[in-house]
């Protein structure tokens, strides 16, 4: 009998979504002292750039926890700034999604299929930042 | 004990994807005869433009099916003409993407779930018009 996740395909969006929660939920393991992560800058080599807006990796953790949260749990509210910045997205849209639902449908799918990629990098770099300070290298 | 169902919150996308499936599932278990949905134009009254380019409920029916496939087992190729209605779309959106991933996660996540909702809503138009069609009425 396979497992659910080797019946996925590589490409389901289901199991990139899977994938970022266990890249989370290990990372929440592994992090016992998240406050260690304070003031330590992202690794601007990464090729992903999830929560440019953190100022520290310790903003990036609390990032990547909310994210998962709102795939498991549901959507909330964004907060102005963010709200804005949808809004502003939409609007660059708004002649476009006059197009079918199948366009539109592959169209988020496909991106956040890609976010959630770089999501899970994020998280796995968080991770692998964190056993760095504290002197454990994989 | 909750059923993994209702400890999901509405608003979750995991929940409207399984909401989805659940829709065509149901549409397929209906639909003996899915050709007696041929000719059959889509009803222009929903509020949902689902398969706009689909010339009858027939390839409505076809389309909702791929859709489902796509979201159960991965990602595929977009044909010539979609591929190109999806580039027009990330083009427009290209100043936009260097946005941080945060913004571009909800965008996406909330784009997919309102194209889902409309998709759930036109599967089952279709399985109600079927079941008009064959002259049971609900």
């Amino acid at each position: 009998m396979q497992s659910a996740e080797t019946k996925l395909n590589k490409n389901s969006l289901l199991l990139a979504l899977r994938r970022y929660s266990a890249a989370v939920h290990n990372m929440e393991q592994t992090i016992l002292l998240p406050s260690l992560l304070r003031e330590v800058p992202p690794d601007d080599a990464l090729d992903c750039d999830a929560a440019e807006d953190a100022s520290d990796l310790y903003q990036s953790y609390l990032l990547l926890k909310a994210i998962r949260n709102t795939i498991d749990c549901g959507l909330i509210p964004a907060d102005d700034g963010k709200a804005k910045k949808n809004a502003a997205l939409n609007k660059s849209l708004e002649p476009l999604l006059e197009e079918d639902a199948e366009v539109l449908f592959h169209f988020h799918l496909r991106g956040l299929f890609s976010v959630i990629g770089n999501l899970t990098k994020k998280s796995q770099n968080v991770t692998e930042k964190y056993l760095d300070i504290i002197g454990i290298s994989k």
